[in-house]
């Protein structure tokens, strides 16, 4: 869970293979802000984290199974989710947290060169769906309090009311462009806490 | 707003330059369908779609413009918005539209990548922001509609619904992965309707 743990039981945390790692995945996260997915090159990476162009290869063999790895990294050094003590709260701090990655220059340009390259090619497809797997599961059980506490019916998919936070601001990002503001951040959790409590993502069997 | 109307205006609907773009497009739709944005070249093109090459290129210029007129062709191509009489019958038809569309094997690798394109590109994404902006502007109505029978509170911005509606699709369809399945697209547009209904969508001053 460290930020360069590298491989949990094979490696030392901090030892030199986890700063190999680190500075790597750093130099990957760099050469696709600048260039995208298509100009991501093994050599170059190797180049700007002062690696072994050797030791990259063998490590990370292509340019996708880097990319899964640096996703990996991503989702070990996910921010907590936060806890207010109501779901409109904690899906706000959700939406705020989704919003600030998306509209910082660094963090929006690798998500859009990540995302952009998942969609041609199924290893980084799979791999950025187990990042947000992971995400989603980190800020589900805000939901699940949200049901004991009566906020939501019972059998209420936790996960679904999690993406439905995030669908509009990745929404805008992705496709309909203008401004990622907090006005959308908010409307978006507003939204998907009004549908929850009416038990949009309930079955509609349940009691 | 025929299929393959040319530019309104300068050249007579169903002629010969008409028919020429209509080629050059369907064949600019294949070759992303198949390679994707990086693979796009106008020679290839012009060869699949047994047009001219000096044509191609004196009309088109480069890949981004031509894909800028593919999708200013699909935004005159897209399916008229359904009336329902209800504001989450006129939804649900909308998400149905949007989830068809998406997973469809030809269009879907086509939105695919012409959204993945757009992600590295700026002309891309301004023509892919016109497309959806025409395409949520056609629905648009079906919610000033709902708010004249009184189903949405006066002052709800009627553009954010619709998008409302497609978010969660395309967060599957980009981002989350899963199957783009008809519960998916049932839930969008009972969230978008509920969450309206509730005035999220309106400002909060709004009596």
């Amino acid at each position: 869970m460290a930020a360069d743990g590298g491989e949990p039981g094979t490696v030392r945390p901090g030892g030199r293979t986890a700063r190999v790692r680190a500075a790597v995945l750093r130099a990957a996260e760099d050469a696709l802000i600048e260039k995208g997915f298509a100009g991501l090159d093994l050599a170059d990476v190797a180049r700007r984290a002062e690696a072994g162009k050797t030791t990259v290869y063998r490590r990370w063999g292509t340019v996708a199974g880097l990319v899964a790895d640096l996703l990996q990294d991503m989702a070990e050094r996910s921010v907590p989710r936060t806890e207010t003590g109501s779901l409109r709260g904690d899906l706000a701090a959700n939406a705020r947290l989704v919003r600030e990655t998306l509209a910082d220059p660094r963090q929006g340009a690798l998500f859009k060169a990540l995302i952009a390259a998942a969609a041609g090619e199924e290893r980084t497809a799979a791999a950025l769906h187990r990042f947000y797997g992971t995400r989603i599961a980190e800020w589900a059980p805000v939901v699940e309090r949200a049901v004991e506490r009566g906020e939501a019916p019972a059998g209420t998919d936790a996960a679904e009311v999690i993406r439905a936070v995030s669908a509009p601001l990745y929404y805008r990002f992705l496709v309909g462009g203008g401004p990622l503001d907090e006005e959308l951040a908010t409307r978006a959790a507003e939204a998907a806490a009004v549908a929850a409590r009416a038990g949009v993502y309930a079955p509609a069997d349940t009691p």
